[in-house]
Parts: structure tokens; C-alpha cells; sequence
């Protein structure tokens, strides 16, 4: 994969910014340029929220993936969820979009000297509630404490491991020209109903998070369209439109949307209006993107507008033959534009 | 388990303080009263620092085992190691100790905006050397970025992930009447080299840190012993006293030490007096304790003492009869003590 940034990363003088962690293309750039070089391996070069691994022969043999995700999310409580419910879904998601099926679950707490036991208990159930729900349970953890003023609160780290059944090959460089563009729902919900909650930007609105486990939702998919489902993923960080274009460069492909199929909340809408934010760009924490085969797609659609968590697909656009893998859209005022990587920070700590 | 502590965690008024992350009594405490009430499933019971795991036969069958740990060591560099290879070691041991071949490693970073990108490198850099020398990939991460002033530099979450070959089990909860207890090495090196370079503290010391993967250790000790190995846990946060009363908590066992078997380094003895800290309680990264069936702990010493990470290897105690789970020491002097847990917090965020 390569990417031209405007300017390599300066390792020497730079420092670790915000954007760093949102997302976009800072973020991208500071793990090809510092992190992949000293960690490389294949596992990590697949590029996708997770890794598909083998399991030796003499052990077993079979295809583990594992997914892991340090939640930082702020304010802890936000509209429809919690940071303790999130750091589930979260890694759930990320596992389930490689097809596997989700099994066990870790949780790794940092905690902040002075954070009151009772909230921390308050989170500790939010994320056993959702375990539970999920059907995947927290089998080991790790807890440790930081000195006031060292740490914000509570963090959790998460990783999530399950099973590949067999034959199931599921990527984000999968995606193949022609093949249709499905969006599970609206965009936006989850990054506006956490904008909503921080003091310096409160603002009234009755949007909330969408965070869920999708596994289920990836389960029926699967179900509908067998091996007609090339590209899973969840548009969490730098939203949709960093997803679709993290999929066109690790599939060497094109995409085109159509602007008018993309389902956005009336609210949402709004809400991105007042704040400067285009709804593109903000993290969802319960929608997926699959990248399906053309003859597929309206049993995967109806398949997806079965299921609970999918009610709202759509078809939103398709894969194109694009040599600079360019996500482009039409939109609903007949022009077209270059739908760019989240570039700096939208929306810190979103996650 | 029950264990009687002092008084009952008070959730609704209490406060996280620096204990609750000590790794002794009151980590423990916080987990069994805030943590498993809502987390509850056999796997999290299961009481070890790792949790073995079924994959489900129609996914190819086998037993997994998974180990999670947040690292927030201060400072990120002290003498023999840093927070990079830390983060590493710390969490292949946890899977080793389990008996499990240690195949993949995930890495979470959060990072403190304003942290130079070259001590990151460095950090990173460090990470990727200990996972190769070790043998065990990092196969996926994740990155945030928290505001300056809510994080403290760099902080790793690293899960692992490993098989067990079928018919081996290996639990704190395995000890019998009768076991041997060895110990790979002299205890307290690490606690005492980090604490060596904390500020308030600085004084001169040759001591490094033994942060070390042990996985290779734990293969010998297997080989040489087999069948014979019921326990094997690091003495890490807590030192090998509050290992060792886990381990009795767990089996349901008592355990007698003689003091004179117990190799410390004379230098961490002489640190130890200075800050008025007992060895047995000062963490260790590159030891491990393994109790053994007797008849085979002869064998298990000589392979254990031909390691190099075990050249210093000693047998310490036997497991014993006791109904209250007593871990005792026969002293230098021909006395007896109680040697207790870690009660409330010896050396902040040791690892």
C-alpha cells in the first residue's frame, strides 16, 4: 500500500497530535511510517480492524481472527450508550467483520486515582450488560491505576477472538469491480450524540448513539448471500468516508456513491450543520459497509432490512476500476466530488 | 474463594486510590466485589492470570488460552528494559504460564498528545524487538490519542493469545499436598530497577531489570517434567509472596518456605532495607514459580537451572495441609511467619 501523504511524518522533531488518533489520515500515516516499520508481519500488513491468523497444525489447525481497541471515549456517558458498553461492541464488531464467528472477550481497565467506585461499577455493568446481550463473554482482564491527573477517568482496552469457519475469506481487499456498495443504516448517529455531551459544544438534540454488536446482523448477512460477501467492515472513526477509502486502497479499486442513498438522520443532519461537520465523517459504532457480489446484492439488502440493526440499508453506491482509488459521489445536485480520507481531527475521542 | 478482607469494598462512597492497582489485597478485593458481580462466567472464575478457553468442536475444537495486561509503567525507560519490551514479556508470560504455546500478541496505545514521536520509535521500536526475539508476532493494534494532561506519555494494553496441546492442565488452582514449589531466580530485580530511577527516589544501584520472555523456559520445564508441572504463575505486581498466597487461595493449600532458599541479589537486598521494602513483595518480570509433583522436582530443577533464564533456579518450599490457605516461612533465624498478601501499595505502577 501506498499512500502519498503531503509530507512524511517527522519523526525526529515531531509530536503526537489529536489527529493521531482520529482516524484519517494522521493516523494512517503515523502507523505506516512508525509503527508497521518496526512491527512488520504479515498479519499486520492485511490491513484490516483485525487479523486472521493460523492456528498450527499440530494444535488444531483452523483460523483464529483477533481484534483489539483501546476506548478513550468522552465524555464516558453520552446519549445511548457508555464507554463500558462500547468497548464490547467495539471489538465485537471488529471481529465479526471478518466473518468470524466472536467468542471471548478481554478487557484490559486503566484507571484514574480518585475515580469514584461507584461509576466505575456503573461501567463495569454497562460492559457485563452487553457481554452478556452479545452472548460473549469477558474472560480475563487486567486493572491498573494511574495518579490523579495521569490518566482521564477510566480507559478500557478490549480484544475480542474468534473462529473463521472454514472457507470463509472475508477483507477489505477483497472488493472486486462491479461489486455493489450496502450501508446498514445512518451515519453520523453515534460521533453527534457524543458532540452532544461535551460541555463546550452542548447543544440540544434527541440523536443517539447507534452503538451495537453486529454480529448477528453479520450472521444473517452471510446467511443471505454466501460467498457473495467480499468486503465487512464498520465505519467507526473518520466515518464512512474514511472506511471507503481505506477499502478502495487496500482493494486497488474505485468507488461511487450515490449522495442521495446515503441515509442520514434529519437531526443528525442538522446537528452537523450547527457544528461545521459533514456527517461523511463522523463515527458510527453500529453500521457496517459490505461490499458484496452484483447478483447478490438485493438478497443481502433484504437480508439486512431484515435484521433488526438494519433497518435502514441501503445500497448506497458501487465498485469501480480506478487506478488512483478515488471514492467519488454523486450528489443530489447532479455534480460529482472527490470523497477525500478524514484529513486532521473532526471529532477527538470519539471512541 | 472466599477471603476474608477487613471490611467490605464501599462502592458507594469509596474512591479508586493507587492500592486497588498494587496487585495485593486490595487489587483483589476490587475484583472479586466490583468486577465479578458483573463480569460473572466460569472462564473469568477460573482465577488465573490468563483464561483457558474451549473452541467449539464445529469450528475445529482445541483449548485456547487468552492473557490481557494494561502497561503504565513510570518511568518508560528504566535500567534493563522499558515499556515497549515490558509490554511484550509481561504478556507472553501470562500465557505461558498456562502451558500454552504463545502464538499472537495485539498492542493498544494510548498516547498523550505532545509526546515526541521519537521516544515513541524508540517504544515502539523496543515492542517490535521483544516480540521478534520472542517469536511471537504483533499481529494487530490500535491507536488513541488523549488530550495533554490526561494520559501520562504512553500507556500499551497487550493481549495474547496461545494454544494448549491437548491433555496439558495447568491452574493456580492445581497445587496438591506434597508439591514442591521452584523458583527460576532471584526475586525483586525489577521492582527495584524501576524504582532506582523514579525521581523522588534516585539512588545508585547495578540492579537491571529481568524483564524477559519466559515462554521457552516453561517448554524446558515441561519437557523435563511432564505431567508433573500443576502450577505455574510470575511473581509479577505483589512479588512472590502475594503469587504464592493466590496460588494457596486458589488450591486450597498451604504453603512453607524456608527463607534461606530464597535467592535475592544482595544489591536488591541492600535497596530493599534502604526503602524499607521487603523483597518477597517487590514485582518481578522474568521469574516464574512452578510447583511440581515431588517426585519429578529434581528433574524440573536441573532444567529450570539449564535455562539461562533459570541458571539461579531454587527450591523453596513445599505445598502443605492448612484449612486457612497460610503461606509460612521458616525464617533464617529458625522462626515461622505468616507471609501475607501485599496489603495496600508498595510500589506504584511498577509495570
Amino acid at each position: 500500500m501506498t499512500t502519498a501523504y503531503t509530507r512524511p511524518l517527522d519523526i525526529k522533531r515531531g509530536r503526537v497530535d489529536m489527529s493521531h488518533g482520529a482516524g484519517g489520515k494522521a493516523s494512517a500515516q503515523l502507523i505506516e511510517e512508525l509503527f508497521l516499520p518496526e512491527l512488520d508481519n504479515p498479519f499486520l500488513r492485511q490491513g484490516d480492524d483485525g487479523a486472521r491468523l493460523p492456528i498450527p497444525a499440530d494444535l488444531g489447525g483452523g483460523q483464529l481472527v483477533m481484534a483489539t481497541d483501546a476506548h478513550v471515549v468522552s465524555p464516558l456517558w453520552f446519549p445511548g450508550g457508555d464507554l463500558g458498553c462500547l468497548a464490547v461492541h467495539g471489538t465485537i464488531n471488529d471481529v465479526a467483520m471478518l466473518g468470524a464467528r466472536v467468542l471471548y472477550l478481554s478487557a484490559a481497565f486503566i484507571l484514574e486515582e480518585g475515580y469514584p467506585l461507584a461509576d466505575l461499577q456503573r461501567l463495569v455493568r454497562s460492559l457485563g450488560h452487553a457481554a452478556r446481550e452479545a452472548g460473549v463473554p469477558v474472560v480475563t482482564g487486567d486493572t491498573k491505576v494511574v495518579e490523579r491527573g495521569k490518566g482521564d477517568g477510566v480507559f478500557i482496552a478490549t480484544t475480542g477472538v474468534g473462529v473463521v469457519p472454514f472457507g470463509l475469506h472475508i477483507s477489505g481487499r477483497n472488493a472486486r469491480v462491479g461489486d455493489v456498495v450496502l450501508l446498514s443504516g445512518t451515519v453520523g448517529d453515534h460521533g453527534v450524540a457524543v458532540m452532544s455531551q461535551r460541555e463546550s459544544l452542548s447543544f440540544e438534540t434527541q440523536i443517539v448513539s447507534d452503538t451495537a454488536a453486529l454480529h448477528t446482523l453479520v450472521q444473517a448477512l452471510l446467511d443471505a448471500a454466501p460467498g457473495a460477501v467480499h468486503t465487512l467492515r464498520d465505519p467507526t472513526r473518520g466515518g464512512l468516508a474514511t472506511t471507503l477509502n481505506e477499502i478502495a486502497r487496500q482493494s486497488g479499486v474505485g468507488i461511487r456513491l450515490q449522495e442521495a442513498a446515503i441515509p442520514v438522520k434529519p437531526q443528525v443532519e442538522a446537528a452537523c450543520e450547527l457544528l461545521g461537520l459533514d456527517p461523511l465523517y463522523v463515527a458510527n459504532e453500529g453500521k457496517l459497509v459490505a461490499i458484496v457480489a452484483a447478483e447478490a446484492a438485493d438478497a443481502a439488502l433484504a437480508a439486512l432490512r431484515a435484521h433488526p440493526l438494519g433497518c435502514d440499508a441501503a445500497r448506497i453506491g458501487v465498485v469501480t476500476e480506478d487506478r488512483h482509488r478515488f471514492v467519488q459521489m454523486d450528489t443530489r445536485f447532479g455534480g460529482r466530488r472527490v470523497v477525500d480520507w478524514l484529513s486532521g481531527e473532526q471529532l477527538p475521542r470519539i471512541c
